[in-house]
């Protein structure tokens, strides 16, 4: 059977898209479905002009601790994020869903994200899919 | 097999508050069981008393937006939360649980709470009730 | 099959810390697997010299919020959570494995952290051995 995993995305910051970035493609690449479904902030994180901010130190280290973290993040390879997520899309290892009720709730259009996620569905269609799947909320 | 799912609760704020309003009670409709274990801040969101507030907004823009969240979660019939949540828990399909320990370490008391949630229980009971459950914390 | 769930922490809070505790020495108690995956900001948990805060307070209030927290938890026999976090350790109950990758990101060492936990381990190495567990994001 293969592995399933179906997470909840609800931030906007930069730890939590490294975290979906790096559990995403390491589980597709060890062949598992790793779905994504992205409510309330989490939705930022699909929108094309977002760039996540670190969220775990004060104000007004934030700027220089993500720069510094996409920094290091070079020699793991990770800098360009996007690339990985759409070839891990391309291979049908990974999925992307928006949640279609708190984009209305928060006014996010599906013009504004990227183009190669899924289209929005509701919480009942993400249960669904969670029936023979882990779900983990991030 | 019925499906359960068994969530932990551990912040006090609007969003993970329509969290668990929206998936439980969109489980409870799909006839799953979902049941809700509060510790820590998420305790608040049990109190008579508490009004939540978005998290996900700077200081001086949280009462706003979530005023504003409020005003546009009525297109989605979803202003009375907490019936949507008495009528669940009515029809058997959705559980809310205090956990006993921290409501000691917190100094919050059994009768400041809605009284249609269950009695208090401690960590090895929500354990136990999970062996047959997925274990999500919002 | 013993029951095992694997949790993932990624902040450093007084909060997770206590959740940490909690479901580990329980669930160990209870002759359950408790795997912890520390990532990110709860690297920070591991380091010998990190004292957690209370995340879910203001700033002026942290530090009383903690000493209060610490004060009430000694009732529950809980003051000395390391102590009781190195006995299930030692009957084989509880595992912390901090992530390899977000040491490197963040430049903490494994000379910084206690000598008690599993050595570092990666993303893939997690995700395999939760193929019989449950997984939980704290």
């Amino acid at each position: 059977m293969v592995e399933k995993i179906n997470f909840i995305v609800k931030d906007k910051s930069f730890e939590k898209f490294m975290m979906m970035v790096i559990l995403g493609t390491t589980g597709g690449a060890m062949d598992m479905e790793m779905n994504f479904f992205f409510t309330f902030w989490g939705l930022y994180l699909l929108k094309k002009k977002h760039k996540p901010k670190v969220a775990g130190m004060p104000f007004p280290m934030k700027g220089m601790a993500t720069r510094m973290f996409k920094k290091r993040l070079k020699k793991f390879g990770l800098e360009n994020s996007w690339e990985l997520i759409k070839e891990a899309i391309e291979d049908g290892k990974m999925k992307l869903y928006p949640c279609q009720m708190t984009m209305d709730l928060m006014g996010i259009k599906r013009e504004e994200m990227w183009d190669f996620i899924e289209e929005p569905i509701g919480a009942a269609a993400f249960l669904e899919m969670g029936e023979d799947a882990k779900i983990v909320s991030l």
